[in-house]
């Protein structure tokens, strides 16, 4: 299941950014489960990790790698996440790294390793390896599609987003933003998605880049839900190439973020419509909050509570559940009495009881759409948050229940 | 679904101490639905009531008139829980107290109100005060087991244990605990269970009552999670008659406890093994930990983990899983590469990875029994926590989608 009918979009080429995709038959033989990405020279990178201690062997490389040069190329695979694989997992994910590289005459610290998949099995290495050639060959600008597929696991569709837009009204000159992304089960990030990558052709310095990309991740991956639990290999990498020759300096700085959140804000909503056995999108909006992070305590109980998300898989508007989740998110102080709750336009609880306006019948039209709000006003401050989760049915057990077999 | 197939146990009467059940029809005709307990004077009473915010009606009634006289009657309902019900909920459960006050001839503070059931619901009033003389004529020392299923929800089984000890082995003389609880969903609790009543002969002053009650709870009723949603009912009663003649002191308060500690266990893993859905009882130990916060974050975090939940209920021994949760547990400086982790007796993770000696035929061997312990060391201290739950199975999913219906 899934939610939403948006098709996959028109992707943008940013100019100097290459992807290729192949299959190597990691997990499924036939399935494009394999790509290379060329990052120019010149061009700024930065990435974000997952915070889980057991990270992943890729991601631990990717750290160390990061430290010592700036990468000209991603390598990612599907179909087996390379985590829980101790000493013989780092091996493999050097082997892949410096094989690219040898075949690219780059050094082994300018490939960055990325993997997603069944977690604790051997990497089949010599499969990958077999078909990096096939996945070089295939480099070119307008493979962003095939990439989209190419690191799918779980996802029931590809993820993209692609945006142009001029910094300068009074310049035709446009800077690209373009970017894929997978994921649908082992879904809070923290710090990043399962997997994106995101290219423009923006200049922007290292510095101004890790910024943006802090800043832009805090309002999109790090988000999201669909089941709390955080993955071992969750990354997110940004990269500039510069080739539109507009630089992004602190004068156009927040243009720049504005535009970058708004394809990391689709990205990251891709990956719950997709999530695994959705069938409603939904959005936890707390306003009037004191601070960001009882907002995001409220957010994130209501969010992930098991019985509000069997309640929305019902459309049942049992706003009993999403009080009890609010009254045990551990907000110091919480005056029950001034809280209020709307689902979708409805409101459903004013002053931490049933609103006097309410009717069951009102309740169950505005939980019919596939799309719902839920709007928590704690009216004891300014801040505002919002989250974004699926709902919990039998398809996400039987999906998870099914995984391995 | 729900896992074990213990007897409902003998109930040894606490001598003072009576229940008496009717049927008020609140939820459903001619369901057990309505319990009155009478205290004896001279009695000790502990209680613990939720730590969610959102408390129900009956539970801040209870708070307030503990402040002020000592309980000698309880009164509880099930098929509404009275919570998120506003001004006219205390209005209710107030008059409920004054009614069964007026038919005793004790204050309304003597007597403490408890409901479970559906949240958000007005209780209906006409119903639960008509009962109210049936349930008092039907008071008796042997109305345990009555009482055990006049408390449960969606409970598939009443729940009691109850023991009796000789103090002192030079001396016939014993003393009696007896307890029955409630709860299936909704089962993080914070401070006590949905519902326990637990009574005992033994002669134990109001402090030393309240220093047992929160010892045995934070063994017990505060270490089980099925659904990590934290009732807005939760509440335990601890009733000391003193009927033995046998006082506890300091010279004998461990062993007191230890006894209590049984009872109380029994009847908290008792609510897991008829826990939502549950086809597994799941023990999760871990030991060897710097501190009690950090062993109880890893503990709940593989228990509350749903990727975790959906495999048990897959008999997958899926540790990737596992140790993904542990990793995301948010213990500081954890070093993976110390843990081990065995199911039930077999050892699937050593040094962080999987274990040399695992097979993925002794791994499936491990998790085809219903009741499952996921042993987890982490090798960096001393202490041990242990926290019991259950699976995630389609069927948590049914009942909670239907639950309203």
């Amino acid at each position: 299941m899934a939610t939403g009918n948006k098709p996959f979009p028109q992707m943008h080429p940013v100019a100097g950014f290459k992807l290729g995709t192949t299959s190597a038959g990691i997990k499924t033989p036939g399935r494009k489960d394999l790509v290379v990405m060329q990052i120019p020279t010149q061009a700024s990178v930065a990435a974000l990790f997952t915070q889980n201690a057991f990270c992943a062997a890729p991601v631990v490389l990717c750290k160390q790698y990061l430290d010592t040069d700036t990468p000209r190329y991603l390598l990612v695979n599907t179909g087996n996440a390379n985590a829980g694989t101790g000493d013989q997992g780092l091996a493999d994910a050097r082997r892949s790294c410096q094989q690219l590289a040898a075949l690219q005459t780059v050094s082994e610290q300018q490939v960055l390793p990325f993997s997603t998949g069944v977690i604790g099995e051997p990497m089949p290495m010599e499969k990958l390896l077999g078909a990096l050639p096939a996945a070089v060959a295939a480099l070119d600008e307008d493979g962003w599609s095939d990439a989209a597929q190419g690191i799918m696991t779980t996802d029931t569709r590809a993820k993209g987003a692609s945006l142009q837009y001029q910094p300068d009204p009074s310049s035709p000159q446009q800077i690209t933003i373009t970017g894929i992304s997978k994921g649908s089960g082992m879904i809070k990030p923290n710090m990043a998605t399962m997997l994106g990558f995101v290219a423009t052709d923006a200049k922007v310095d290292s510095e101004l880049l890790h910024r943006a990309l802090r800043l832009v991740t805090n309002k999109s991956f790090n988000r999201i839900t669909v089941d709390s639990d955080t993955s071992t290999n969750d990354s997110i990498v940004l990269v500039a190439t510069g080739a539109s020759g507009i630089s992004i300096d602190e004068s156009n700085f927040e243009q720049f973020v504005a535009q970058l959140e708004t394809v990391f804000i689709d990205l990251a909503q891709a990956i719950i419509r997709d999530g695994e056995g959705a069938s409603k999108f939904v959005t936890v909006l707390v306003d009037s909050a004191g601070n960001t992070d009882e907002a995001l305590k409220v957010a994130y109980t209501v969010a992930e509570s098991p019985l509000v998300k069997t309640a929305l898989a019902a459309s049942d508007a049992n706003w009993g559940r999403i009080l009890a989740a609010v009254g045990r998110a551990g907000v110091d102080n919480l005056d029950v009495s001034k809280i209020s709750v709307s689902l979708n336009q409805v409101l459903i609880v004013e002053r931490g009881g049933r609103a006097a306006s309410y009717t069951e019948a009102a309740g169950t039209e505005a939980m019919a759409p596939e799309d719902i709000c839920i709007h928590i006003s704690l009216n004891r401050g300014e801040v505002s948050e919002t989250v974004w989760t699926t709902d919990l049915t039998y398809e996400y057990v039987r999906i998870n229940a099914e995984y391995r077999t």
